[in-house]
């Protein structure tokens, strides 16, 4: 999957593998990068240091809060970008055949050597307007970069926020299963959603090419298929099965299982519930617990979910647990979730008391129908018994907004502050070359975000701090940190003598991912009505916004 | 981009490469494909012959079509489907331990030579219910096929679902432009979406990686950045530009540029529009002009378009075609589109008129800010004067419905028909192995869709043919065809003597995908309430799936 580990660079002397996607190259980007290096190259002004920020500027899905994914997969591009000759042959196709070959000879050499990328951490909360990431460099590279740097952070930033956000209205005790491949934008669309789900707090995927790049761990039992491929118990041939400890052979499984089905059937407890059951539906149950004794789950809506699939499920369960094996549970795949899932949590109870078998009671109930952040809590509040959530769609194609608008935009180019000015104030960016800090009350959570120049001193715990609405001019207050926390580390020095910051493993970014989520204030996290968190600029960077602002439009004439 | 081509299949004695994403392997599946498929082979079911259809139950974006797309690609990954052995040990780690050895033995040796896929033409209109794709096969086989070809086949059709809806609002006489990859749900997400955006209808990709892999036209020019990173026209060192027929060297381009910049600002026509313009645009558009003079078209609205884009174009067009050069055009990317492009083709025409210039009128106008159906659909009924659409977030993510539901049913094992029930009716699967046809009437258009058994004899032109609706009784018509088509193909026939349709080229496709769409009765694919196109079985083919109903479905007892 590492095919170009060929490009891999030699910084500090350790390769660094390419992209998990061996389509993201040089070319994965748009034309107008290539038509625009080659003006700037043709005016002579390709090598220009131009600073760019990557910042977004609304959280999605109607919240209040971001995830920040999709830098470890930034910064393995970057550490091997170098186009080759078929691509630059490509280019060369594809550019108007007036261009000079010596812009050919320069797409040759260029590499991100000259190139240093501050970020902040991966997993991280993240709020509009501030940096993500800043990249510096020459100005005709860093624009080759801003396409599939966005294309890599947008997606990956929106669907962690996305696993985040159903985590958060799941509840902690609940186990999270992604099972969108099926339906996710394309192949990788699928393995992205299944790496970033992970990270936004997801337990598991039932993508195998997920489970085996990143190691996220894998789920999956049966399908509504494999049910109605059997026809009836007499299809099965080889009826034995040992025990869970070995010492005895049951010789005919099926038999046991139907005694069982028998004596639910006319329990006094259940009596008149269950009638005849669906024999292919019982036949499949079978095959599979023969197949998976220790690991018995059981999809119980193929033809009907209570006179059916959870007796069937009962029978089998119980026949195991003679031979000493503990079931797993059922899948409900259809119908009211809440209902069903009482219904049959109610029915293990009375098994569990009626033939004593401790335990069977918290048989654990999976859910996977068409499931989002509303049903999810339209569930919770109709009160369910649900153990596990399976979420598929809704969650790896971000169907409540299928995008996040991040922007890559130029801040500095040759130490000249630049900003882009719009009709609408929220577009407007934020120019120069910028310090990121997150500062802390003495509650722990953090209290805002405040962005300065590069040169401006470091905000100090305990000092009392202006923090200024970017845009807003009477928007503004006073903050005494307790602690201060520097946003951007630098994840890629390029040839300078900076240290670069270690990408931390998987595991490691959903585990600050949880944390961060944990530590922040309840309010701006919640469904309803959160509370924006605020998001500051300096005193000093207030004013030069404004200056620069004011130099850059047009005067208008009134006519 | 091929790397799995030496797992390239031999039938015909033909190599067929394998997907175009390398990460699409037989990996890319639920990892409940695998636990299945040992509890098939446990059973000794696993080599059963079953036939599963691929459908999807409802039409995206409350339209009454949807343009089938993905089938190269599945057929890609069929062709070179074989597990290889870092494969199968993962596969060994991720089930149970219990499981036997034989089982990876089995894993080894499968691949799709035993499988038969019968599809609809890629591009093809089609509609709920009609299986797109029907494989048959082993049924362990089959079912590890399900998730990945879902996944291909889902975004593929979505995506050029939604291009062709975008091409329908346009209009047939605009260009239509894919600037998705920085918005899109990953790297293959934008790959994907630029494949079938062509499939769809669009005229170009600003893709270059899609450029290269497909070969679609490319297209783009310069952005915002390029724009502000010029400071002032001093910036500009090399002035000279040589005419367009190579007969003269202009010396000084600025210059020339700036006595056209005040000819306009003082002429009678225009006298009072324009003021002062900003000299970083002027700067960034003479920069560009004189990298690529046959090819200049300017982004306008960095700073005001009517105030200082429009005029700096102008300027720097006219001094252009003073050497014989043709400017292409603006691009507007923020405002209000409608007065917008209406201000500046008005300005083109004036300067037309007043400085004679032939054909400034008709100045190509881009227009790239957040477009969808709807924006199209508006600035259609303001009245507009764009020539040329980007479209990107709203198309490539699909933002209006993200996710195609297509499912793949088991419809027949061992040539016993199979039916899924449900509560909700939609929900039923269509039982048994089918034959599809569409039938057409004396106008030309396609009247309805028919399925049969396999053995039901063809529908045949000018007999009347009873169609009925699958689950509603009362709902059916005769037809007296014009024209049958079947519509099911063999794209892969295994070790069968079948003989394989070729997958056409993507020109071909599109083709293809835009005739159809000609021949479509305008009611069925309009906007506003189209009509239900409709979809029927045979007489014979209803009454065996309402017997088949019956006797799996549980009788209930109402107490």
């Amino acid at each position: 999957m590492e095919a170009k580990g060929n490009r891999a660079s030699e910084k500090a002397g350790r390769v660094m593998d390419g992209p998990t996607n061996p389509m993201v190259t040089p070319l994965l980007t748009d034309l107008y990068q290539f038509t625009m290096a080659y003006a700037y190259w043709k005016a002579g002004k390709h090598n220009e240091r131009a600073v760019f920020d990557l910042y977004f500027r609304k959280n999605p899905f109607g919240g209040e809060f971001t995830v920040f994914a999709g830098l470890e997969e930034c910064i393995k591009l970057i550490a091997n970008f170098k186009l080759t000759e078929e691509e630059i042959s490509f280019i060369c196709q594809s550019l108007p055949g007036s261009c000079e070959e010596g812009f050919f000879n320069y797409l040759r050499e260029i590499d991100c050597s000259d190139v240093e990328v501050y970020a902040i951490s991966e997993g991280t909360v993240v709020f509009p307007k501030v940096p993500l990431l800043r990249v510096e460099g020459p100005v005709a590279v860093v624009q080759l970069l801003e396409t599939p740097v966005l294309n890599l952070v947008n997606f990956a930033s929106l669907v962690a926020t996305n696993a985040a956000r159903h985590r958060l209205v799941a509840g902690k005790s609940k186990m999270l299963l992604e099972f969108g491949l099926r339906r996710a934008q394309g192949p990788d669309g699928a393995i992205g959603a299944s790496k970033y789900c992970y990270i936004g707090g997801f337990d598991a995927t039932s993508n195998v090419a997920a489970g085996r790049l990143f190691g996220i761990p894998l789920r999956g039992t049966h399908s509504h298929a494999f049910v109605s491929s059997f026809t009836s118990p007499d299809e099965i041939l080889e009826k034995s099965l040992c025990s869970s400890d070995r010492s005895s052979t049951c010789e005919d499984f099926v038999s046991l299982v139907n005694s069982w089905l028998n004596k639910i059937k006319w329990s006094k407890s259940l009596s008149g519930i269950f009638g005849e059951t669906n024999q292919s539906e019982l036949a499949a149950f079978m095959s599979y617990a023969l197949a998976f004794p220790s690991n018995f789950l059981a999809l119980v809506d193929t033809y009907d979910v209570m006179r059916s699939g959870v007796p069937n499920f009962c029978a089998v369960a119980l026949a195991l647990r003679d031979l000493g094996y503990k079931a797993v549970g059922i899948r409900l795949d259809s119908g009211d979730l809440a209902y069903l899932s009482g219904e049959a949590r109610k029915i293990f109870h009375t098994i569990e008391k009626e033939f004593g078998v401790p335990g069977f009671g918290k048989t654990s109930i999976t859910a996977s129908n068409d499931l989002n952040e509303e049903t999810l809590d339209a569930l919770n509040k109709q009160g369910h018994e649900v153990d596990c959530f399976g979420i598929g769609t809704y969650l790896v194609t971000c169907y409540a907004q299928a995008a996040l608008g991040c922007v890559f935009k130029l801040v500095e180019i040759n130490n000249q502050p630049r900003i882009k000015l719009s009709e609408d104030v929220s577009k407007v960016s934020i120019p120069c070359k910028k310090r990121c800090y997150r500062l802390y009350g003495k509650e722990g959570y953090s209290l805002v975000d405040i962005m300065t120049g590069e040169n401006e001193p470091c905000p100090k715990v305990g000092e009392r701090i202006l923090c200024r609405h970017p845009f807003s001019e009477s928007k503004r207050a006073y903050v005494v940190p307790k602690r201060v926390e520097e946003l951007l580390k630098c994840y890629w020095p390029g040839k300078s003598d900076k240290v670069r910051e270690e990408l931390p493993a998987l595991d490691d970014i959903r585990d600050h991912c949880i944390k961060q989520l944990e530590q922040m204030r309840p309010d701006h996290i919640r469904r309803l009505n959160p509370t924006p968190y605020k998001v500051s600029v300096s005193a000093k960077l207030y004013d030069f916004i404004h200056f620069l602002w004011l130099n850059e439009a047009p005067v208008g004439e009134l006519q």
